[in-house]
Formats: structure tokens, sequence, C-alpha cells
């Protein structure tokens, strides 16, 4: 059996942050070391006009969150990629590359308040003007793995160094 | 700023699970304690035609991967719903309803092995013939947060007793 249908999304909000282009944000929302100052980025996610405040409800509260993404600057992806932290070639869907069938992004966020249809997200890593497809609560019993074996990752970080994954290569200042 | 331009996703694979109706499922894909056996269910992916088998290289040697999916059995969402575990009703958005503006899943599933175009998971809670967006591997560093505090589940299980979600209210065995 396959699935011959598409699926069709409408962002449910917007991502503003301080990243403009790709070579700006870091390669992963946790990865921050790169950065000029170490710190995380504050962004704003706007909810979209189509929904009502109330989908926010009960989400303050809440350490982190879950955006679900468009990687919406891709032009184009490939079968296998080479990941920023070197090494050969890889899969693509054994990566985090934006390079992907489908140009969706996960990342988990740090969410520090909520005011009206505006969401304030620290570690974010992501581009200006990212449309957000979804948000969901982080809940630790059912993503945390902490000790789950992360295949070639783990093996290239054994070489090179833990969570070897480079920061932006050229900072980007707020002026 | 807003986001009017909507995205269309084709398939990257389908999901071959022994649940077939949603009430055989367990609610997140880590309860299990609720079915029958205690047991995590096998399920298969069976990645789609389109798509080279090289996109999964690498992959083998994740212990867990990440699926992004789609909802397909649903008929409408709303803005706040009642959560299986009980209490007042929430807003969408803070909660894993399948019940959402896009009704796109996410789950992270134990990868036992990749046959050709053939993934064997474990810790499913999907249904038959889910709809799959993207595999992400399952990487602890970016995605593994133990302690991040999770809101009114918190509140929730603090009252009721530790990871309080339901399993399968009628499980189904495999004749």
């Amino acid at each position: 059996m396959t699935n011959d249908q598409n699926y069709n999304f409408q962002p449910i909000g917007t991502l503003h942050s301080p990243y403009a282009n790709r070579i700006d944000a870091p390669h992963q929302s946790t990865v921050t070391a790169g950065t000029e100052t170490g710190e995380s980025a504050v962004a704003t996610l706007e909810l979209a006009d189509w929904l009502d405040e109330r989908v926010l409800q009960d989400l303050e509260g809440f350490e982190r969150i879950w955006l679900i993404y468009v990687f919406n600057r891709n032009d184009g992806w490939r079968s296998t990629v080479k990941p920023p932290r070197g090494g050969p070639k890889r899969g693509v869907l054994a990566t985090r590359s934006p390079h992907r069938p489908n140009m969706i992004g996960l990342s988990a966020v740090k969410l520090e308040k909520i005011e009206g249809r505006k969401l304030y997200l620290l570690g974010v890593d992501l581009l200006e003007g990212t449309p957000i497809l979804d948000i969901k609560p982080y809940v630790p019993y059912a993503d945390a793995f902490p000790d789950s074996a992360a295949g070639w990752i783990d093996t290239h970080d054994l070489i090179q160094g833990r969570c070897s994954a480079p920061g932006p290569r050229k900072p980007r200042s707020n002026n």
C-alpha cells in the first residue's frame, strides 16, 4: 500500500529571529558556544490571524516547546549530504540537514513567556520569517532519552571530541 | 509580516502497525503499560517509491528516531481539547492531541533494524497506514531534556500519580 496523497499545511505562525541568513544561525538550537556572546538569542513567534488565541492557553509553564517548521529558504535536496561536523556523506534521513525530501524542521526551544498572541523563545536556531507548522509541549517522559545511542554521530564525536557540531562560522552582531 | 503561503508535502513512507483503530493505540509511544502484553508492538515503515534507498544510509545505529507524520484519520480540530488523562479543557497547542490546526504528529520510536527499504520499529503508537512526512535521527544533546518542566501535565501528575497517561482502553490482540 502506498500513500499517493499529498498533504497541505497553512503555517500557524511566523518566527522572528535575529538570524537573517543561514550562515549566522547555529546548527542546532542547543549549540550556542560558537556565537559571539555565548548566549541564546531571543526570538518571537507570532500566532497567525486564522487562529483563536485560546490555542495557546495552558502552554505557559512548559519550560520547552517543540517547533515544527518549514525550511523555506531551501532550493533542493539530495539523497546523501555532507554534515557540517565533517566526515563522509550520510543518508539525508540520518542527519538533521535542511536539505531533506520534505523540508520540515524540528527544534526544542525554551519558552520564556507568552504575551497575547506572541511567544518569547530562547535557544532558537531558526531564520527570520520561518513558517511554523506546529507547536507542541515538550514532555520529558515522551521526548527525553538522554542515553539513546546516536549512531554515526556518537562515533564521530568520540574521535573529534564531544558535541562537535560547529556554531556559526561568522557570528552576526545586532548592529 | 504574515505567512499566507501554504506548504505541500508528499509522504516519504507509510507506517504498518498492529493498531487498526485509534482506541487500540496507546496515547504516547512510550506508554505501553496499558497494553495486553505490556510490550511494545512491532511496526514497520516502508519507504515511498519516489525516494532512493540511500536516504536511509547511516540511520542504523541510532537507537531512536523521530517520526513526523499526518494524523490522517482526523476530521477536525478545536481551539481547546479535553486531554485523555482528565482535567479541564486545555489550549490544543498545550497538548499532544491529534485534533490540532495542522494535523501533524511527532513520536520518538525505537529503531530495531533496517532491511532494504523497510524499517522495523518498536514503541509505536501510530495507526495502520499512517503517512510519514519525515524521519530524523534522535540526538540526545539536541533532543533530550529529562528535567524540563512540563506545566499543567506536571501539576496533573503530581495529583494523579506520575505518568498518568492512559493506555488503550480496549487492548487489541493479534488474532
